[in-house]
């Protein structure tokens, strides 16, 4: 079959690549680094964005949008940020297009040079800190719960679909708030709505943490991360939120008046997760014949697909279809009818699996007669026959089931690639024969971590929240240490 | 009171600007001609987006996400699309910023200059037709029926929040059919879909026509619009959807095979609104105490405020209005309890007031007492006193008749405003002391329509579809025509 994708076991990146293609997700566009999210590859992130912004407004959040653009200038009031940010950015310099007088096309108009250049935005602390200026006087002005959905462009050179790419779309919640405790508290909140998404809707396990200096946010006093393993033992960081502390309040000059009438600098945090996410839910669940998505993420949690050989078959079949989809949409379940005559079952059937719908209800006229559909759940492949009553709570446990398995599967793979690792010939071996988290020592330098990148290819992915405190002895430099961190080799 | 509006009658003008602004809906930012949509103007254009989403998904449509930048060179593809935008659009030329070695800051790095220059999107018609070039092999890939929320950039000159902003939002569907006749067809039900938006969720009665050949969009066939009348009587372009014929389709290239095995060029539409309909909204409605929102598209439909003075009596009272905000909020009602203790109740009437919530609830111990809450609607600020009894469905009901009011009124304001003008001097006369929509007769030629425009700056808003045929003469040359076309001057 010409639309197999390359196997996992045989060539792991060119299978995802393959699987991003094949199952409609998304694709290279003209613009380097630019991706176009196909229709299936969108309506997944949809998916993403509803379940997180029912999640961002039960914990008191509202939307709202700032400009596309940054003044240069703005961008360059915090250190540290623009460091990050400066060398990978799309300029704005000029406003309008002329015809070239000597013939060649449609130029730049030079005339319509702007006074000072714009940056497409990478993250927009800069823009909001300067806009909450405005907006903050008093502490009775505090907090400030805001989250933005957006698209922003960091000019990667090596890009890959939804895992880095130069335009992305995501969510940046920006907060304001009176005490830095209230403001670590925001952080610490949004990484477990962060995490409990991931977990309970993506069915991806994760690792909470908080990154080493080294791996910090430009412009962050922490950063803490959810962390994730893909199939192939490399992590994947899947969504941050970062304690900023008063660094962009005094690079904007935002104060309040206390309640104690004292001006004092704004405490600030900023969380994100983006398309990124996408291609954590691919590597995570699927396999060799496509996408298995989770069926609370699914757009299409069901689809039903008839056969027949007779008009009269046709007809039968789809009546009783249709009354099962009735059925299943009165539960809340989406369900797809696919009675299109152009394409046989079988073409169907594989079709649904490389898109990842959950769960395959096949119905012909014998099994009308029996009162019974055939079942097919796409995590294990099983087929099932099942009598049509009360097909709705049986189709609805199964997607339960289907959602508890997949977690399950990810979550025991997450154990098994979990490794400790004491000296450094251990620690490269695991890294080149096996891949996973290893927790090991360090000895909290930046240097170290530095040179164990450039020797290991591994990052140190997060120091886990409430970590275990051991004393022990560096990989690297055999220094003392008091705690384990998590390493790994990462997208 | 220091939060009171500029009237209407005194400016206009700056009734909507102050409207803007002490509405909480949206700021100018500190990048020029973009603005911050702020919580408030946001959850406006959030309960449009999920009405427009899920009307577009009922007639068949997909989301799907295109890249933000566009290569210079489609740009000049589409001959007339180049001329109507290269003239207002942002340029991105380079990029990496690098630290000037002159110690003079953050510079742009010369040497990362694009090779070909990209144009952040005006609109998408040219990078999706590009990227249909590779979907469409054959008449079973037809049609394709996709719609892209998303940010745009028109470098206007002179900028007014939501009406005419440099950045906007909006959303843009893009379809691809085998047929003419199919995609003038996709054209007409995506105006319908826009007017009956426009009718039955924002209470704006709008006329549906066709521009003239002079205001058709830049690459279109016929562009057909809905338009609105604003209460200073300007009308206001809600709406568009354009047929493009086989313009870009030719200008990227892209072709089928028919059923009858021909090599054939696609055959195109392209419809959007976009945050300017929040302008639209607010013009239409809003009186001098601040927005008045029909109750299907308010964030908030009900707001509860408490009135009190002891403890005793707050917890008495707050019971009481959380039992009727739960049984209003089982109705789908979205109800906002305000009781805070750091505003009085009169601070609070005004601010909701001002924010255009429908409906108002106060309850007092008194109240309590005799099982009545006070209800005041916005819209025609009566107050009466409704007993708790059955009061979701009584709410309801209001809500409903509050919908019911203001489109009436509206309709009522566009009927009285619109004229018939036979000679010239009256249709100056009306335009100057009346404003409005005027049915005038006009001889058909770009040339006059355009000295028209100068004279008096006065557009054509459109051809009404189902327009009656009467001969006559046209208002400035008194040359022959065969049927009026509304006139009026604009925003």
């Amino acid at each position: 079959m010409s639309d197999q994708l390359t196997s996992r076991s045989e060539n792991y990146s060119q299978w995802y690549q393959d699987l991003v293609i094949k199952a409609d997700l998304a694709e290279n566009s003209a613009v380097r680094g630019c991706m176009v999210i196909k229709p299936h590859g969108y309506a997944i992130w949809e998916k993403m964005q509803q379940h997180l912004d029912k999640m961002f407004k039960d914990t008191g959040h509202e939307n709202a949008y700032f400009p596309l653009f940054i003044p240069k200038s703005f961008f360059s009031k915090e250190a540290s940020h623009v460091e990050g940010f400066a060398k990978e950015c799309a300029i704005v310099t000029h406003y309008r297009l002329k015809n070239d007088p000597n013939g060649g096309g449609v130029v730049v108009d030079e005339s319509a040079k702007l006074e000072e250049e714009l940056i497409v935005r990478p993250t927009s602390e800069t823009i909001i800190w300067n806009t909450y200026r405005g907006w903050i006087q008093s502490y009775r002005d505090l907090p400030i719960l805001v989250n933005q959905w957006a698209n922003v462009v960091r000019w990667e050179m090596r890009t890959r679909l939804f895992l880095r790419t130069a335009e992305f779309l995501w969510q940046e919640g920006h907060t304001a708030h009176s005490t830095s405790e209230e403001a670590v508290e925001e952080t610490l909140r949004m990484l477990d709505v962060y995490a409990t998404f991931a977990e309970e809707i993506l069915a991806i396990p994760v690792i909470k943490g908080v990154k080493t200096a080294n791996e910090r946010f430009a412009g962050a006093i922490e950063t803490y991360c959810i962390e994730a393993l893909m199939q192939d033992g490399k992590a994947l960081q899947a969504g941050t939120s970062h304690f900023l502390g008063q660094n962009f309040a005094k690079a904007f000059d935002v104060k309040f008046t206390s309640r104690e009438g004292k001006q004092e600098y704004v405490w600030a945090t900023s969380w994100g997760v983006s398309t990124r996410m996408v291609g954590a839910l691919i590597m995570s669940h699927s396999d060799d014949d496509g996408l298995v998505l989770p069926p609370r993420l699914a757009p299409i949690q069901v689809v039903i697909v008839p056969i027949y050989k007779t008009d009269d078959q046709a007809k039968l079949v789809a009546d009783k279809a249709m009354e099962i989809k009735k059925l299943l949409e009165r539960k809340g379940i989406s369900v797809k009818y696919d009675g299109r005559d152009t394409h046989k079952p079988g073409w169907k059937f594989a079709e649904y699996e490389m898109k990842g719908v959950p769960v395959r209800i096949a119905i012909g006229p014998r099994d009308v007669e029996n009162g019974s559909v055939e079942v097919a759940r796409r995590d294990t492949k099983e087929k099932a026959v099942y009598q049509v009553t009360d097909i709705d709570v049986k189709i609805e446990h199964l997607l339960n089931q289907i959602q508890d398995n997949i977690y399950k599967l990810a979550q025991n793979r997450l154990e098994e690639n979990t490794y400790h690792a004491d000296t450094w010939d251990e620690f490269i071996n695991i890294l080149d024969n096996k891949g996973g988290f290893i927790y090991a020592h360090w000895d909290g330098t930046s240097e170290t971590e530095l040179k164990i990148k450039e020797m290991s290819k591994a990052t140190i992915r997060c120091i886990p929240l409430n970590n275990k405190v051991e004393e022990g002895k560096c990989i690297l430099t055999g220094k003392p240490s008091a705690q384990r961190v998590i390493f790994a080799r990462a997208y």
